[in-house]
């Protein structure tokens, strides 16, 4: 009995996102047939974040208990093998029997992007949004962006009818940046909202676009209204980064800590 | 009257390449209709490179005769409106009605990256060849890169059948570089034979895993013999960067250049 925790990307354009539904297929069915054919047994793959459809991962994070002992290179190589070249499983690791990919996670990171130009640059149609005009106001964009940084209630950016018994999160990061045309935003939280990212965005960019003050993101953010903000930017510019975890949790370092940790 | 210069990029994959082909689609024939479709009748698109299925373009470059005087904003927005977001035109200039964008060219930049790990990027794999394995040698294959630069007789890297009179080009630069994972050869010249650029990548790569040295690319461009060479890349990775023209060639120049010029 083991288990692995999975690291992985995947170009979610085609898929019904991370979790299992009615119909589609979802990244989280297609871990599940691969493994279950590994151990000869239905499996599960916990994912540390559900992704909507339409929405891409460098780093998503998930752990799955398997019966056999497989080495985790051998799993990364079969894996793979039986997966669409869209989805890859990066690295494996072997972690304390207790490693559970969503609530052990302490910190999350997501990357949207916007690509404002009239033209849009074929290789990017499926990763970015695209806002042809007007030229968004960069500046403006980010001090919004920073007001978010911090301990919040985020009700004003969560999809209604999500079930949390708490919608207070804390950003650790709220950054925007520019490369024209491209224009980046970087979040990093200990956890996220349904569509919390892509409302953010989607408020961000009224501010871009003129319509309204940075200051009015406070004031979106204080109203916990949903209404109140700009629309849920689209999912094919939103990118799961990142999942941090406390280093410890990698199997036998609470027992056998590294000497030069 | 007018003959419009269009640079266009497309993401190659789902094509049969830039020319008509009995089946499938190609670039070339998207344009043509959506030009048809402005001036009410055939219209024929020239292109100077004549890209393989698959292969992909960021600078392309094409003519076309048109009878209605269009200003080049108004084709831009019009022609993009209508392609396959996949497509897009990213600028008509109005030149000479001489203007010929193949025997006008001067110059083509192409490049081809190449994924060395074992897993590959799914990000990256409509966009690269992926050699799992071994760690190309990269300095070899700088240094193999590097002996087809000048004036040589590409007859080696040339795939059988084509019809050109002399095979005969100059290679202004040749030159492999790496971002490991990714490495990338780019390459300029004066014209380029069919398959040349995959067939000089396809003996690099043989240079890189290390089953011939460096000095071997000498001999199968001696031997001007395809038989000696690797195989012929993949579509997948190859970019048609750009295509370079006397610059006087822009309509007015001749008889007006203006005077910073």
């Amino acid at each position: 009995m083991a288990t692995v925790k999975l690291t992985l990307a995947y170009d979610g354009t085609e898929f019904v996102g991370w979790q299992r539904q009615a119909s589609g297929t979802s990244i989280q069915q297609l871990l599940e047939q691969v493994f279950a054919r590994l151990e000869g047994q239905p499996v599960t793959v916990i994912g540390a974040g559900r992704t909507d459809a339409g929405v891409h991962a460098c780093g998503q994070v998930a752990h799955v208990s398997l019966q056999r002992d497989i080495d985790t290179a051998t799993i990364v190589r079969a894996v793979n093998h039986h997966l669409p070249p869209s989805v890859r499983v990066l690295d494996a690791t072997q972690m304390a029997p207790s490693f559970h990919a969503r609530f052990d996670a302490r910190a999350k990171r997501y990357r949207y992007r916007i690509w404002n130009q009239p033209v849009l640059n074929p290789f990017e149609r499926l990763y970015t949004w695209h806002i042809p005009g007007p030229r968004l106001d960069v500046d403006a964009m980010a001090t919004a962006a920073a007001v978010l940084e911090g301990t919040h209630d985020f009700a004003a950016f969560q999809t209604a009818g999500a079930e949390t018994h708490t919608s207070e999160r804390v950003l650790f990061l709220s950054r925007i940046t520019a490369d024209r045309p491209l224009i980046t935003y970087d979040v990093r939280g200990n956890g996220f909202l349904r569509h919390m990212v892509r409302s953010i965005v989607g408020s961000l960019v009224e501010v871009g676009r003129g319509r309204y003050r940075p200051e009015w993101m406070t004031e979106v953010l204080l109203s916990k209204d949903r209404a109140r903000g700009g629309r849920t930017a689209p999912a094919a510019g939103l990118f799961l980064v990142g999942v941090e975890y406390d280093p410890q949790r990698r199997e036998g370092r609470e027992t056998e800590p590294s000497p030069d940790l």
